[in-house]
């Protein structure tokens, strides 16, 4: 089989870019890895873990000859690398990303990208607690959804071979406007880790705070709070590129917050039951009782 | 060995009840279990599992003879339930319950107690989203922290027998001031329940609502949210039982979100990635990177 892609570069061999590395070599779909980033120590180990095929610390040596070069960094710095990567890039080269947010940023790096080169943003619905090459897994992308935001100037062609590729490393591609991305990844996503990390700030102060309370967590507190171990650095980035949607979340979470602390007040039986209802409702929708890959 | 207990009376044969009945069947500790439920339908999946010995649709029946009664149902009727099955208690009998709310209750469930008899409140900090019978499980407790209440009234050798009794199926006992107990649990369990619950209300209403919008929650959201599906009823009750303390709690984290919030619409990224990496430290501190018997 002819690999989708010859040469493909990593900017940020972390779990998210050696993951998609691990995947694609293992199925063939690219012929030559390249892992940039500003460490050579990290790099060392993608490459001990045969994560990568060959480590950069120079961004223009990282891009030379490849046909696509995917930013795995944090978001907030993929319009200075496009730009310091431009002179390098080959004619026909596809840049992507596997970052957060898409939204108006999209519209950025396609300006910074080169004539003759294509940028269409991605955005790999997947994770796990834990970060750095060292967790990849050939697997992490199996059965998850992978959504791309193409805009009209971007070459079909250039869509299509993307597409292959991340479905040929088991995940379900959906394509969709970048704005709507941003809405919906603030709903789904970038809310609940403001709740996460806003829980562990109660949590932690006064006048929550208690001798040994946090060993008190049962499973609930603490996959509740899973995420928020989290990269800061990723989630600043993402919080002020998706700034207006994030708020939007937060105000609309405040004011249904505030609808149950009334009932609260109010000794509302029949009020808290109805709420937890609708709650339970949706939730069973999401994952049906007993099924779902993350039910427990 | 002899059994702790002769006979171990379980009123409400949920997932609580019928996981430590099977537990104490299994270790010996208990002479015979006998299981109240109001719904023949539901003891008898009860019995067929091995989870009790002995159904009861009617209350005095089910506690004749039983030197430990152990309320299992929704907080809400653990009065009404002592109250009614008073009279046929034997003398020397131990009461206690697996609520996720004491304070002041505690001391109401004592005062329905009667001469001759003790009450000693019990909350084992365990569960999962599956409820019922049927979900039981003889390993629930292993590893588990069980809080119990005594006030200065109880039977001090009651209280070491029902410490032997958690101790026996593996949980570690913690002994707790009632009032304590409340506060503590409102910030680690019900003050979680209550954003998770909040948080399916804000994204299935208006303006988050999306079609489809559930169907891209990532590991992340299905974590947080897993435990809105627990029993409506159930935390109906522990909200009008632990209102004021749960009130301070939602207080103290709508306090902490509009601190983040005004970080956001203030664009400070230092000010964010303050805020994320106390909460990452904390969350750390609360289950070790990699470590945790619930960590991913």
């Amino acid at each position: 089989m002819t690999p989708l892609f010859s040469r493909m570069s990593i900017i940020g061999v972390g779990l998210i870019g050696g993951s998609l590395a691990l995947a694609a070599r293992e199925r063939g779909l690219i012929g030559e890895v390249v892992g940039f980033g500003r460490r050579a120590k990290g790099l060392r180990s993608a490459l001990d873990l045969g994560v990568i095929d060959r480590a950069e610390t120079d961004l223009d040596k990282a891009v030379e000859g490849a046909d696509l070069v995917v930013l795995a960094t944090p978001v907030g710095i993929f319009e200075d690398l496009i730009t310091s990567m431009a002179p390098s890039l080959a004619p026909g080269c596809l840049l992507t990303d596997v970052g957060s947010v898409k939204g108006a940023l999209v519209e950025r790096l396609e300006r910074r990208t080169p004539a003759g080169c294509t940028f269409i943003g991605g955005h790999p619905i997947a994770g796990k607690e834990k970060s750095g090459a060292e967790a990849s897994s050939a697997s992490l992308f199996v059965g998850a959804r992978c959504i791309l935001t193409p805009s009209p100037k971007s070459d079909p062609s250039a869509l299509k071979q993307l597409t292959a590729l991340w479905e040929g490393i088991g995940s379900t591609v959906k394509v969709m406007d970048p704005v709507l991305h941003d809405r919906l990844l603030a709903a789904v996503s970038h809310l609940p880790h403001m709740l996460a990390y806003a829980l562990m700030e109660a949590l932690t102060g006064p006048p929550l705070a208690m001798e040994d309370l946090l060993s008190y967590s049962g499973g609930g507190l603490r996959d509740f709070t899973r995420i928020a171990a989290s990269s800061p650095e990723m989630w600043r980035d993402i919080t002020l590129f998706n700034r207006d949607e994030i708020l939007k979340a937060i105000e609309a979470f405040q004011e249904a917050l505030e609808g149950l602390r009334r009932r609260v007040a109010d000794g509302d039986g029949s009020g808290l039951m109805a709420f937890f209802e609708r709650a339970k409702e949706a939730r069973e929708a999401m994952v049906p009782p007993g099924g779902g890959r993350n039910s427990p």
